[in-house]
């Protein structure tokens, strides 16, 4: 089997207004589509970053895979590492940790080795997870993703406003935290905090806490916070949170807050690459990894990274950008066969209005995903869809994510410096 | 595909009179040889040792596995864990570090999973090789690996003594080297040690230095010197070795040794199970470790530990017991598929005179053996071997392996205690 053509796809996918240290959403969340097809006539999908920069790597990789065989994924990795070499790191949006080489190859990799894996299942005629040692779990258990929000974008795009509603308050985090677990039945609830001012995020967590008395809750200010306040949150919300997490910057910020808090911290901004792993582990700054293949470099590499939590006693739970049903499968999929998984992954899709793949296999079920049961994969790409998405992308006026345009739209003297509390 | 039933066989093979730390080998080493088969009419290969401490475990779990599916990685892992539950960890033959619980599931996890691999491959039509990523190199170099050997063993079993004669000095090993460089082609070459007094073998290291200059060169006296005595080994031979090996015993004993020598410390002694990593890595006790799939949990396992080595820059190298070819052909699978493997391997094979695999795939070019092109193992069954090897068996007159016993009968007041310079 051997690849023949690589079409990818920058897509733009109607996004909420979500708040975060950077600012907000744009109105448009962008993901570029791969479609790596083959001698044998199959088709292997991926999805990953829609951003310009990355677009353009990949668009430099594909053509030099013609003749891979999707089951080389060494070859894979030779052909990406060579012909990037030591090209300038790229930039990110400032909310998954510094940019560095080694995880700009990584997010290559993993772009492209998603659809490899697709296609080695497929040409089995077995699901993904099967070709990841079996499955641990017939559903992954995700947590519901809560965020301040205001009821529209501004200004507002040509499409109808979403169906969540203003949240900027408690009463409001506290009413989208409802129709979450009330629709899709989640068990663990995140907060993405860094919006208002730490101690206000505690009163939501509390009230959040008072609505769900059985609901592991996180609380996730993307670094907002100084490692004093850190500290100041972490004693107040002492026996409220499953987890704190990235409170403050870097590994030594996290591992001065480790010291004096009593849970645990995890992050996906301190550590976001295996070169991160041997300072961190020296010093404990982190005890929970939000894992993500997208940035560390696919499913290899995540079980990778999953079995060194495993063996330094760190937990594992996964991170999620806003994203479609292609990443929501491979993330079901290599949850599905990782054992090492011990807590609820994140996950953007319920404010997803749009998607590229067929509906019906991407169910929540009890805030669980069935890990589906289809080869490879197991999703199918609905090509009008993607078609229309495709034109969204082409007209959407951006090319690059940017929460903070948005956010001086809103507030004009808009800094979004941090530690900002 | 499931599994329908699991042959295990026995088997005793002609082993020369290897020396080391623990005494001499028996005339005859012990593995157990494994026949996994399917409903689809496929058998995958498999073999550990043959102690009947492993060998009863083995037996335990077979009837269990019946309906597996053996891409199910992680239910066989289940399966076994299971039903060993908190089995008390196998006694070991000294030479491999300690036993525990850890170990003993890990070493019955590999046993079941290189024939699931095997039968993986056979199903896909696709060499092993390729199911673990795909080849990072067509052929595994290995090291020529010297013994101290008397010319026979004591007493005389009823077969020829080995073609390789005594090598008791320094003009033994160097000869023993020669052939082996000459027939093999080896690259490297490693010296087991811990039979002479250290400086003796200092000496003899010496003088394969000047009869070989440019090959990289091993000791491993396992573990049976104290600190003082490593330091002093090490910085005799600052320069000349490429590794020492577990020079001494413990993760506390090899870091107290590696701060004060020049070169890498090598293991398969003080780290052998994941549960070793973090406490070694705290105070750098080794620099390389050797691998083992027979006792590090299988293939996946492997992998794992050499994705641990890359990302806390631990070399990487490969342990090898008396075996057979379906080991040396899983040893070069996994091989030619792990980037981190920084150096050749070890092999007992060119000592091997009786195999259970039809000759003609695992030949000796260069020092380096051929990744196998045929699917799974890519190495078919000799089954009259098989069933003479078995007979061999059940007329050795043994069940365990031991050194010790048979050093006695060469040296009454033998005590295999460590350290002993």
């Amino acid at each position: 089997m051997k690849i023949t053509e690589i079409v990818i796809t920058p897509i733009a996918m109607k996004d909420p207004p979500l708040r975060n240290i950077q600012g907000v959403h744009q109105p448009y969340a962008l993901r570029s589509i791969l479609q790596v097809k083959t001698d044998e006539g199959l088709t292997g999908l991926g999805e990953t970053y829609g951003d310009l920069a990355v677009l353009t790597k990949l668009r430099q990789i594909a053509p030099r895979l013609a003749g891979l065989d999707p089951f080389d994924l060494n070859g894979l990795e030779r052909i990406i590492t060579e012909t990037l070499g030591s090209a300038a790191g790229l930039a990110t949006h400032g909310l998954v940790g510094e940019a560095s080489d080694e995880k700009t190859l990584a997010t290559v990799l993993s772009a492209f080795e998603i659809p490899c894996w697709d296609l080695q299942g497929k040409a089995l005629g077995r699901p993904l997870v099967e070709l990841l040692g079996g499955k641990v779990r017939d559903a992954v258990p995700y947590s519901g993703y809560l965020f301040f929000k205001p009821a529209t974008h501004n200004p507002a795009p040509d499409y109808e406003p979403d169906s969540w509603g203003e949240a900027m308050d408690a009463s409001g985090i506290v009413a989208q935290a409802r129709r979450m677990v009330s629709e899709y039945g989640f068990k663990s609830l995140k907060l993405k905090g860094g919006v208002l001012p730490a101690f206000e995020e505690v009163e939501v967590i509390l009230a959040l806490r008072e609505a769900f008395p059985d609901h592991p809750l996180r609380l996730d200010p993307n670094a907002g916070w100084t490692v004093d306040t850190s500290i100041a949150v972490g004693r107040k919300l002492d026996g409220v949170l499953e987890y704190l997490e990235d409170p403050t910057a870097t590994i030594d910020g996290m591992a001065a807050v480790a010291r004096e808090v009593s849970m645990p911290l995890a992050t996906n901004m301190a550590v976001t690459a295996f070169s991160h792993l041997p300072p961190s582990i020296r010093v404990d700054a982190v005890q929970v990894i939000l894992s993500d293949h997208h940035f560390w470099g696919g499913l290899r590499r995540s079980r990778e990274l999953a079995a060194i939590c495993r063996t330094f006693g760190i937990g594992l739970s996964m991170h999620s950008n806003s994203h479609l049903g292609i990443s929501l499968a491979a993330m079901t999929h290599l949850a599905g066969a990782t054992p090492e998984l011990t807590y609820d992954c994140d996950t953007h899709y319920p404010y997803l209005v749009e998607d590229v793949v067929v509906p019906g296999v991407l169910n929540f079920t009890d805030g669980a995903v069935k890990v589906p049961a289809g080869p490879g994969l197991g999703v199918e790409l609905d090509l009008d869809s993607l078609a229309r998405l495709g034109e969204q992308y082409e007209k959407c006026g951006f090319d690059t994510r940017d929460d903070v345009t948005p956010m001086r739209a809103i507030q004009p003297d808009w800094d979004p410096v941090i530690p900002r509390w």
